[in-house]
């Protein structure tokens, strides 16, 4: 007889043990208890069942427990729930959830993959209404369109800008109904800096999201919600994507150690405290590859890599757990925005040193069909030029470009390996040098101080403060809007226009994308002037950064916002 | 007064060094002479203006003389060619072509950045034909398009099935013409391995164009082109797109040195042999960053870095030039290619001992819309791991995948740093697993001896010997087609019917993609039978991998080819 292997949850890092093992060791007993109804589905995709992109609710569910049993000889039990576990006996207590009836099952050993629940706080108020829903799972997305589609519902408030909220609000938006925002710190996404969130603002603004940003629910009702601010908005359904916390109810109680996160602690093999009993998922602590700091990650690959690996370890193989980056991707109406390792906010927060630079070159080569900018943003050690994280948004797969610094990051690259690295060229999927190469190549320039730059957060203080900006753009791309107080000194003119430029104060050049006020910085430290400072982003970020703040803060708009768009 | 830069070509290579000593030196005297009628044009783009994928030829020029002389103080002059050199007392001698009248002029820094020109066998009876046209700059394409226009041509013969040839069918074959691809070794694409360019001739086939491999063209007339195996095609208009050569007739004549290549050899700061003399882009030899061998590249990127470095160099700065890779990308109909390193074929010429392994994922979660097939080859040394090249086909933007191995090969990466690599996640981007991770686990298990594999290219001789071939499908997919004398064991049955598999001789699998043979697999070696090998590819791999044999070599089918399509 083969190892008694038994698994609590049956999703991402449960069904990945299962698959695991029995590839490992064809005659390992397996079991695995699911207490939802369904094993092996795909949470990542729930949303797209409000608009209809997926058909079905049952093609959510990757693999039913009858195919398990017949491909993989596992036995899959659903609705039934792990409720205590003996670890000195090595055996777990289970209930079937139709039934009621509880049993025992004995494990050589045990893997903890419970997942996260949806975090509802006690705090607002009507939280537990019959019109509050949230989405983890699939009877939970049935369960809310069923609601929305019986009730014809209209207006519904999604709490929370992460993933899962922003997902739900733009399937919601796509199935025709009328959706708030709700966020409650100053921008949606965390995963990315405030400068690039107001990018996806932009977005969701321009597709019809009642986006509101630092405010919260206070109270829901049955027909509206009431934010901290006094605002009220008409409402007839509330879905919260607040955030998630680790499932640990079982592993307290059969006394699992947590650790500082609250979530399950675990050694290089996914071992818990307890003898024979491992943890994998979003359950569980895992180490920051760059900060080395525990943190909760929830993400499906993080999720199957650790099933492997704690499976492997079960057969004498050797494990790795290098650390985690938090590598990710959401599409957003128009916009793909994708991400990976440390923010400028999480440098600042960790009292790291860096510095970052955004690029924005086009996404093909300029003449081809289909071209449009890519924000790339990347941050980078000071003064060791260390890649810590990079940031980018556009219409084209940007998770090109952050697949490419995930893997530099990994290999322990630094700003100077970007500039050369040699990636696919062709007119209609790069610009000559990648979008990858440019960042490099400010980025080591600025790491060896060939000049200076100036965020395009720092405009708004800019025009304030009457500095002065010029604007580098020809007269007729000038005539269209420009910054206020802008002195528009083309490229094609400063030459003969360098009288018109101050020496013995601060000079801030910005153009469309900061390729020709690139060119107008070096020129002029060349030729002398010490104080000259490239405006990062240029006017296409000046733009996109001030546009939800013009429409929301600030009515005293900085720039003119004629016809604006990724492209 | 700043330096005197001269430099010879105002394509890629010539205009990077242009911008970049201007970045560097606001006070150079920049001159650049390009004997063609235009600067800084995108060659790559040249074949869209066939199909009107770019509507005017003027559009591929990218900056005109006069954005040099306004935005850059470059003088940039055209129809101009150096016809000699002074290397002693550093003088250029140059024609204008319009006027016929010479002129010279001193240069503190010479850069040559002649590029490469067509190969034009003049084995080829008729290859000076005035019907016979080569695609390298903007009036090449113009002249091309106007002749095929004001002729009424329908049917084109492509001499050659590299980028620019296959570029140039694809184009024609959008405008309505009738297109023959010939191509003189077995298979179009050189940096494809054979089996990964049955999949492009299907897409070729598929789409209309009549290829041709192994055979060549002997003679061209007025109404025919006749192939060396004495085949003749009813043709109208011939493109030779067979190769390029690097332009060294000025080279030669001033002493700079050739290399082993034909090319000009330069040392790590790209000078040449003469004092003051640098050379950079197409012209030049390069250094394999994998083989350490001397190579020729045809490239822009690697053209637009040279020009970098040579640049820098002049001001002092540290240059790097550590090989290249060849990383390359096309589209093809509805597929694109990407590839990066060495291929099978390098590895065998160079005496490099590797293996290699395919796999073949969905480019996304298989429940989102439009999802299709991704193939992704992965090179690696054996018994090292260490990653040598990859090469990815699919309809989604395989080089996604391809530039993360570029950067993994670049930065040193072993087959086992992929399996964990963390890449950006979401349904509509990718599987959770990304293709790449699916490369490396397959690769270690390879290199680790945890089973056996044969690649597609053995099935044919399978068949013939009557080996033992388990269909790992379900019965419904077998009905449909299957290889001829497999034996149909669902992964859902073989457990029940294991007494049908014998254990005294070897035992091939395949299921459609490889996930469910090495399943089955993995549990045959796991019970004991130590002769089992996975079919690389499977029938996806089986079926591309037969389709264009069947359809023109061997009419003796292994296959049905139900409905086979890339999804």
């Amino acid at each position: 007889m083969g190892k008694k292997i038994v698994i609590v949850g049956g999703v991402a890092g449960g069904a990945s043990v299962a698959a695991r093992v029995r590839r490992l060791d064809e005659t390992a007993e397996i079991t695995m208890f699911e207490k939802g109804p369904n094993v092996s589905f795909s949470n990542c995709a729930l949303p797209y069942y409000l608009s209809g992109t997926v058909k079905n609710a049952a093609d959510i569910v990757l693999m039913t427990p009858e195919k398990f049993q017949q491909r993989y000889n596992i036995n899959a039990r659903t609705e039934t729930e792990v409720i205590d576990v003996d670890p000195e006996m090595q055996i777990v207590t289970y209930i079937n959830q139709r039934t009621g009836k509880q049993a025992q099952q004995s494990y050589d050993e045990l893997f903890l993959a419970p997942g996260a629940t949806p975090i509802l706080p006690q705090t607002i108020k009507g939280i537990t209404n019959a019109n509050v829903f949230t989405v983890r799972n699939v009877p939970d997305i049935e369960k809310l369109q069923n609601y929305l589609v019986d009730n014809s519902i209209q207006k519904v408030t999604v709490i929370g800008g992460g993933f899962i909220g922003l997902e739900i609000a733009e399937n919601l938006i796509k199935a025709g109904r009328k959706v708030a925002l709700i966020e409650a710190t100053s921008h949606v996404m965390q995963p990315l800096d405030e400068d690039m969130a107001q990018i996806l603002h932009k977005e969701l603004v321009d597709n019809g999201v009642n986006l509101i940003v630092s405010d919260a629910v206070t109270e829901i009702s049955k027909d509206e919600v009431t934010l901290k601010s006094g605002k009220k908005l008409a409402t007839e359904a509330v879905v919260a994507a607040i955030g998630v916390q680790p499932e640990v109810t079982l592993a307290k109680k059969i006394g699992v150690h947590l650790g500082e996160t609250g979530a399950i602690a675990v050694n290089h093999h996914y071992q818990t405290n307890l003898p024979h009993v491992y943890a994998v998922g979003d359950a569980i602590e895992v180490t920051n590859m760059l900060t080395r700091k525990k943190q909760r990650l929830d993400l499906a690959f993080p999720a199957q890599m650790e099933a492997r690996h704690a499976a492997d370890h079960i057969y004498g193989r050797t494990t790795q757990q290098r650390g985690v980056l938090g590598s990710q991707v959401i599409r957003l109406f128009n916009l793909n925005a994708a991400s990976t390792g440390l923010t400028e906010k999480q440098c600042d927060e960790q009292g790291i040193e860096y510095s970052a630079v955004t690029v924005i070159p086009k996404d093909k080569v300029a003449l081809m069909p289909n071209v449009h900018s890519l924000f790339l943003k990347l941050v980078f050690g000071y003064p060791t030029g260390e890649i810590l994280g990079a940031q980018a948004i556009g219409m084209s797969e940007v998770d090109k470009q952050i697949n490419v610094i995930a893997t530099a990051i990994t290999l322990h690259a630094h700003v100077e390996d970007l500039q050369d690295l040699e990636l696919c060229y062709q007119p209609l999927f790069s610009t000559t040098k990648n979008a990858v190469n440019f960042a490099g190549l400010v980025a080591t320039n600025i790491l060896n101080g060939e000049y200076k730059q100036v965020p395009v957060s720092a405009v708004r203080q800019l025009v304030k403060d009457k500095a002065f900006i010029i604007d580098a753009r020809e007269r007729d791309e000038y005539a269209q809007g420009h910054v206020k107080g802008a002195v528009n000194i083309p490229l094609s003119e400063f030459r003969d226009r360098l009288s018109e430029v101050p020496k013995d104060q601060p000079v801030y050049v910005h153009c469309l994308t900061s390729l020709r006020s690139y060119n107008m910085v070096r020129a002029l430290v060349n030729l002398g002037y010490t104080n000259v400072h490239n405006i990062v982003g240029s006017f296409l970020g000046i733009s996109e950064y001030n546009y939800y703040h013009d429409l929301v803060d600030d009515r005293e708009s900085i720039v003119d916002h004629y016809k604006f768009d990724l492209d």
